[in-house]
């Protein structure tokens, strides 16, 4: 098995972020967020270079509402913000490339029109066009990675872009980019808090087409991807030196089976798929009891729990709390790590949004590799 | 709907203990948490009387290495032992009521011929009969309920006593002991830690075989067990009075299917039994992704959550550790709670075993209702 080699992000590189559906929480936590990496300049620290691909129209309201005097850049492309950032190293300016979508039949909707806590088509070409502008400045090596901030599903699919969520649209991006089919571009979705990491072997399909997800060759696919891209997260909080994780494989029924007792996916897909992985040099162990093993990660047994559907995994990241929560895609030709919550219509524009998962999201891409 | 009148376990009836499997942690846990009893007693506190079903052999090795000192009082039977706290309410000596297993084809087993740390019939034999005795005794009003200590299904199996766990062996007792059929015994699995409560629907089945349990007559059941017999945690952790706790209803699918875009269980199971259930006057919520569910549970806004499958509900429930879980069986004529492990043959007799979650269920018993 050959690795990719690791790539980490330089800390002179710039990351793009997409504004999320501006009807949402998007703006506010990206202007608190701004706001925070700019209190950090002042007492000293570099600062990771990031602009944001949206209109500066969404940003003002958010502005004067949390950060009153925080001033602006707006710049028309990705490689004007990147000439911008190394011309001003040490810019405090919240930096904005247009990202202005194609015109529907009504035209180009008007940025100024849209209703704060409102799905609505035209939020939903903002937020799409934001993600195309920003994923494409990652892969033409304009920005080392890409943050993307809360989208509402129904609004993006009024908008034409009918996917489950970022990893498949960013997958679909990938692939059209590559002239590929998007299962040419296999991803894997990586949730992850301060103490524990998941990777899943399926999102957004019914639990029962889940089960018929867990194959062979989906779980030693899983297990290469996450063995090269996720980083041993407890050997590292313990000092030590480590490359590749320590990877655990949950069990899809109760006990993991109990040695084909309830259910054989144990017996019949994942010992097969552990030893293969184990040949290949994979630090890996089990099927273990998905009742526990979430909980040995967490108290440092393992680095990351390769969860056998979207729940499983989900549950316990979620389990403290969202507000350090991350979720970052495996398999993109580029760095991409979102905060794990949505767009919280509901407290919008209320200047009581957390910028916190964000900003963990942010640290995430800062200490990637890829 | 007729709810049965809530029962509280009373402060002067005894609780009879199942000692588990001898092999296991089940002898050195008891004697553990009994101590901590008599400590209570010793600074004037009233102790819950109690009473273990086992043999003294299985707990003399566990006094000499963690209680020195401890007396026991060995009496023929549940009577007996209810008669001797009625004669002895200060009383601090570990009273055991000698439970012998029916001689298999080698005679009874020999209590002291058993390996600690080892599967045998043997130890299956003496772990089966201490439940038969203790539950009995509940049923036949000697005890006011039973708590459980780890047994070993394999060892059990081996004894004759073909049942996944204590939930089904005490599901088929109460059958036998009312001579109807264990399906018209319907019962639930609660599990509790201090900040969780979850109601499962199904237990040890396959994933798969799982999802053709969810159906409205099964959540509806469901419901009404758990309204009846839930109690309100973070009501009363606030101090808020409420007779019935507020439960939510977790779905099955990721984000609870999305209006059905993946999985149809939600629309056509959990809405309308749902809709029933509110209809019936009882307080509950959903079906609501289960990714989050578990999480507001904890932070206070649901006192319970129906778990669509096993792991959906032990995974968050063991995910802080397994020291303070309880699991508690919902639908017996008696109330029954015993810890959130196993019998941990690979610390047992070394001393190490903590009685933590077995305390915890006694707790637990003593403010239950049924």
């Amino acid at each position: 098995m050959s690795a990719p080699p690791p790539r980490v992000l330089s800390e002179r590189e710039p990351i793009a972020v997409s504004m999320g559906d501006p009807a949402g929480i998007g703006p506010e936590i990206i202007v608190k967020a701004w706001q925070q990496c700019v209190g950090q300049v002042k007492a000293g620290a570099a600062v990771q270079p990031l602009w944001v691909a949206g209109h500066q129209s969404f940003f003002l309201n958010a502005i004067k509402m949390c950060a009153p005097g925080m001033e602006i850049e707006v710049l028309a492309t990705a490689a004007d913000a990147a000439q911008f950032w190394r011309d001003n190293p040490k810019n405090d300016r919240l930096v904005i490339v247009e990202a202005v979508p194609q015109p529907c039949a009504a035209g180009v909707p008007d940025p100024t029109g849209i209703d704060i806590g409102v799905v609505s088509q035209a939020a939903g070409m903002w937020a799409a066009r934001a993600i195309e502008v920003a994923a494409h400045a990652c892969m033409a090596g304009l920005a080392g990675g890409l943050l993307t901030a809360p989208i509402h599903k129904v609004a993006l699919e009024r908008a034409g872009y009918d996917y489950p969520g970022h990893t498949e649209f960013l997958q679909a991006l990938a692939a059209r980019a590559k002239g590929v089919s998007p299962a040419d571009v296999p991803v894997r979705m990586l949730l992850a808090n301060p103490s524990l990491q998941t990777v899943l072997l399926s999102i957004h399909v019914s639990l029962r087409a889940a089960l018929d997800l867990v194959t062979v060759e989906n779980l030693f696919q899983t297990l290469q991807m996450t063995h090269d891209h996720v980083p041993p997260l407890h050997a590292a909080l313990r000092g030590e030196s480590r490359k590749h994780p320590k990877i655990a494989v949950a069990g899809v029924n109760p006990h993991a089976g109990e040695s084909g007792r309830f259910g054989d996916e144990e017996q019949r897909v994942m010992v097969p798929a552990v030893a293969a992985a184990q040949a290949a040099g994979i630090d890996v162990t089990g099927p273990i009891s998905p009742d526990t093993v979430y909980m040995r990660a967490r108290q440092g047994e393992f680095d990351v729990v390769i969860a056998a559907y979207h729940d499983q995994g989900l549950i316990p990241v979620k389990y403290l709390g969202v507000d350090e929560g991350v979720n970052v895609t495996l398999g993109l030709p580029f760095l991409r790590a979102s905060p794990d919550h949505g767009t919280a219509f509901e407290i919008a524009a209320k200047g009581v949004a957390s910028p916190d998962s964000l900003l963990a999201a942010l640290k995430w891409l800062q200490r990637w590799s890829i």
